[in-house]
């Protein structure tokens, strides 16, 4: 019995929940597949839940690959990159649907406070791309941010934490970026418009419309159009 | 080997969705439980997608129930019931998130065009209560709803449909309702709407947010708060 790399075992992985969606990916489906026994797969990954998190990790580096080509091919402007990503998200997800799924769409058994979650940390692949186009806008654009009452005191804390995050993310990427134009009406925003993102994609993609929808590209580009009046980006 | 009922049988599909999800429901998972063999659950189903379809109409039917609870406790004023439905909706989500991936995150074979989407029903409980509720909004407030020219061309067809099966929804609800207050942007706010109530909960559902919230709570009625401002209604 030949020895599996750790490669073969994330590509075995990947496959199957290609094909047959995250509840397939489990240790015993991959040794069966691999011809090995599964505790030789716990040299590699300690449980099941700790190879799903480096799946969801590989499919999130993957994810941003894609988002890094189409930010490269539309002008440097910061919205017109924004929109992008947010084009490129959707056409992710609905070419991708299991990995869609297996990232954005299934428990990671923290409800409410989302530790488990790819996007919630922000040296993951997607969650950096997204926040450092954010910030090109930011930078570069005047946003229509709410006023700070619109902003529940309860919430500001998780807000300033937010907030600390992104301007580590932005000092990275090496943007120079106005660290007071990061308020926290702006951070909320930010929450706000991926919030109206996620929902438009999650919605098309498992067919949630209450109505057939013959063009969803249409109405989900009136939805980022809607998006760019209230923020005050141009209307993509 | 005693006959399983009709009742036996669903009973068993939604133990196994509750205790396991979406993908334990199967027809030979059934069978095992109730002691019979598979052929005889054909008598009730044809195939694992017709009985999926009756479990997510009984899923749809409870949670109608819970939110026609919600709506008996609140003031009559239409924008009261319409935010209790929406609160109502989010606590349900997070406390059956197994029935609410089932019904809201599962993909329907039909991305795009949701035919097969329980809400693409508008003879579906949950889809009817909200479109009622929906519906006494429209009836009792002067909603701030989009000029017409925000509402794109290609997808005014699909609105008109959605336009006539809202108004016979509204009829058979008893309501006298006036058919000129449901134009086509009213109708685009409504999917707009529907999309960011969606958006926020399964967010939280499943943990998409970019940060740890310490009170999701909070961050969904501000989120509501946002809603009745920009659609003109008493802030909930």
């Amino acid at each position: 019995m030949r020895a599996a790399t750790d490669q073969d075992i994330r590509r075995t992985a990947r496959a199957l929940l290609v094909e047959h969606g995250p509840e397939a990916v489990t240790l015993r489906a991959i040794a069966r597949e691999l011809g090995i026994t599964a505790p030789a797969l716990y040299r590699y990954y300690g449980s099941r839940d700790d190879l799903v998190e480096h799946l969801r990790l590989d499919v999130c580096a993957d994810l941003a690959t894609e988002l890094a080509e189409d930010i490269s091919a539309v002008p440097e402007d910061g919205a017109s990159q924004l929109f992008a990503i947010c084009k490129g998200f959707r056409r992710w997800a609905l070419t991708h649907t299991k990995e869609f799924t297996l990232v954005f769409a299934s428990p990671t058994g923290n409800v409410g406070s989302a530790p488990g979650s790819a996007l919630s940390r922000v040296d993951e692949p997607f969650g950096r791309i997204f926040l450092a186009t954010a910030g090109r806008v930011l930078a570069t654009q005047n946003l229509a941010t709410p006023p700070s009452e619109v902003v529940p005191p309860e919430i500001r804390d998780d807000l300033a934490g937010f907030q600390a995050d992104l301007l580590a993310v932005l000092r990275d990427s090496g943007l120079a970026f106005p660290a007071e134009k990061l308020d926290l009406g702006t951070t909320y925003l930010m929450i706000q418009f991926w919030a109206r993102l996620y929902g438009h994609v999650t919605l098309e993609v498992f067919g949630n419309y209450p109505i057939p929808v013959a063009k969803p590209d249409v109405l989900f580009e009136a939805m980022l159009a809607d998006l760019a009046r209230e923020i005050g980006l141009p209307i993509p």
